[in-house]
């Protein structure tokens, strides 16, 4: 198996033998941590990290890798780059990329709703690079997907559910919250958990689907497993039995119109489900279920401080 | 002596021997700059810097010093994290500190007059963050103290006046300037200034009293090492036999009201006390006093550039 | 030869050996790109990067070059430093290059027309900073010169005409384009050109001079190579037999009225000329003609797809 030079735009794209052998030289990283098995693999080497949009442990986290294996990320926040857009002159996407490729060994790109005007903007641009670029790309959360947010959640249930995952029940459910959240992080987990061989269930209110193609592969996935997709709208009921809980706030399919994204709106409409939030009192439901967030926590509308601080895997 | 994992918001908050090792560990550091005896305690580490405000020297001096120290600085403007706050959803420091804590191995905090609400607000967010870490909180100036630059300046003043600065005289003088600074330098100068047994006068107009209790600590300080501490209200006689004097601008204890910090109204009232320099005739009066700024300097008003390009330490 | 300590505002400011020092030194290492040979020059050394005006490539390339040579590159926005101008109070260049001096190996500076008032204050401020520090000044680009893309152009000359550029022809060709460009690069291009002994042409429509002063300079080392200086304002004729051909967008010589950049203004007058294009007609009647330009590449006003994706150097 060579992954050498490979994007990872969404973990669906990698085969599951991939994304397994990924995830086990993360574990093995985790377990050798600063060792010289790993610290020189990017020595003088460079990635750069498109930001579009701010982030906390994705901007984190990539940089404090680099540095630990040995290599630096370079912060580049593209608002700068003079890029060519539909309505300004600028520099195209292939001359921008066929450049860079000679600079460094990977770009991670993080581009988000409110930098965009439709759904699928943000993925179509990641897949621009792709063409153009010699060296992989990374998504690092954009509207679509969040593949390494999905990788490091199946790691965190290897090691607290065990490594084999198949049959243990998934409860994916929507937390009401003032954050209006993108789709990313809660579509890529659909994709991987259903991927490996887990149960699935999706819990939200009517009016919060996400995109059908994605859940359309999330069932097929689930399918190819043997295992159980289903979608309900009852705040309570999918926590019976569950062995580990994602909950999340997401936004509408109706959050884009007339070219833009309706933040404030959104969050309206999604205060007024104070019935769904994962407490004390579902989390008795499962099986000893584990709590799983991909962070920043909305805490008192996502998830109650009880849960959060105690049952964090 | 093991100060691993320290947190340093003010140095008030270590023994005079903590202190004490910590600038020697500093001046072998300078002697030895750039020798394998140092470049690699940090190798593969990562320090966060977390920069409410901007800063020149601070930021540089610590990315450069991660950077001599084999490890890496990034520099985060906390402005894009999300974080809670009493009038915004947002991630806990909590949640936030605990994450952080796995990935550095220390977290480095500005934050000034403009972007709190009232003075103690910065003191309060790096306890909060201090609680909650498990790796050391290092003060990058806040609004109380920048216990880094009360070193820097102790380290100087050993450097060119002797290790032992017991009963040197050392005069904090107020300078009007259009800059409305921070009471942070100066109430750490005073801080540790008189830890290290020095006389101190701090010299101001009437009306730019600084912080009773930390004035009071000061006080205590030279009362235990037998020493002189006295506030007076005249320009000029405080040089008098002076070793050392610290000229600087500070705003009034008035600068908050209304929940707001009135920069421009504090530069109007200092601008008025055109006889608050520091000059040559007045260091005439000196015991061949070294001056001493925490820079920026604000030249013509604070001093005179006869003395600051001539006499710094 | 000592080119220790040098600073490079521009590469007429350096003798023909030196610049065919440096130029051979990158050679070497590019062919040694990772090789112990290079990478460790700057360990644990830092680079300063004072951005007064964003870039894409001068900013990777810089920081990564850093990285590559085992240092590191601070990314610093100078906004942010609270400096004395005119009108405000703040940090002399004296005091903040002094200190800097003792922290970095050395400073880069891009300033463009945006931030300044009128031509030339950017190559002011840059030999401001370079009388003060200790360390040396790097144009990265300002207001008059680009000596690091001057450098890079005739190291891919080199490579692709062969290291004795002695009578090649280069054409320097004023292309349209909505981006309203600095005379940097091609001032830069027009003085090191000449220098190594090229036949150069400039053409472009009446009322786009460039500085009179770096013109009579390139003129003067045309005649110093017995070679041809040439000003010409025909958008085809300049082509006949070029060996290479550097087209690029300029603003005029009245972009700056009134105190301030008139980019929009510019770009208007700009876009009229819709002959001035290097599109395949015209490189067919060169000597089979090399394609140059610094980038980012306004296509479709400055050149044609067809000539920059196949013909580019």
């Amino acid at each position: 198996m060579n992954l050498y030079g490979k994007d990872l735009i969404t973990t669906q794209e990698w085969s599951r033998d991939e994304l397994t052998a990924a995830l086990e030289l993360a574990e093995d990283m985790q377990k050798n941590r600063f060792s010289p098995k790993y610290s020189d693999i990017l020595a003088y080497k460079t990635f750069f990290m498109f930001f579009y949009n701010p982030s906390v442990r994705t901007r984190q986290s990539f940089e404090c890798a680099a540095t630990e294996l040995g290599g630096h990320a370079q912060y580049l926040e593209p608002g700068a780059m003079r890029l060519k857009t539909k309505k300004t002159a600028g520099e195209t996407t292939e001359d921008a990329a066929k450049v860079m490729s000679r600079y460094a060994c990977g770009i991670g790109i993080r581009i988000l709703e409110d930098k965009i005007t439709k759904y699928g903007e943000g993925d179509e641009m990641l897949r621009e690079y792709a063409r153009w670029a010699d060296i992989p790309i990374i998504s690092m959360a954009h509207d679509k997907y969040h593949p390494c947010q999905g990788l490091a959640d199946i790691m965190g249930l290897r090691k607290h559910l065990g490594k084999d995952l198949k049959g243990k029940k998934l409860l994916l459910y929507w937390g009401h919250g003032a954050l209006a959240r993108s789709w990313c992080s809660v579509q890529e987990a659909l994709l991987i958990y259903s991927r490996f061989g887990m149960d699935v269930t999706v819990a939200c209110p009517q009016g919060y689907d996400l995109d059908p193609r994605v859940v359309e592969t999330a069932r097929k996935n689930c399918g190819e497993n043997s295992q159980k997709f289903e979608i309900i709208h009852d705040p309570v009921e999918g926590y019976n039995g569950a062995h580990a809980v994602y909950s999340r706030n997401w936004m509408g399919p109706n959050a884009y119109h007339d070219g833009e994204f309706h933040k404030q709106e959104e969050i309206e409409k999604a205060m007024q489900y104070t019935d769904w939030i994962c407490d004390q009192t579902k989390m008795k439901l499962t099986d000893r279920g584990r709590y799983i967030h991909p962070m920043p926590v909305d805490r008192g509308h996502e998830v109650t401080d009880e849960v959060c601080s105690n049952n964090n895997v």
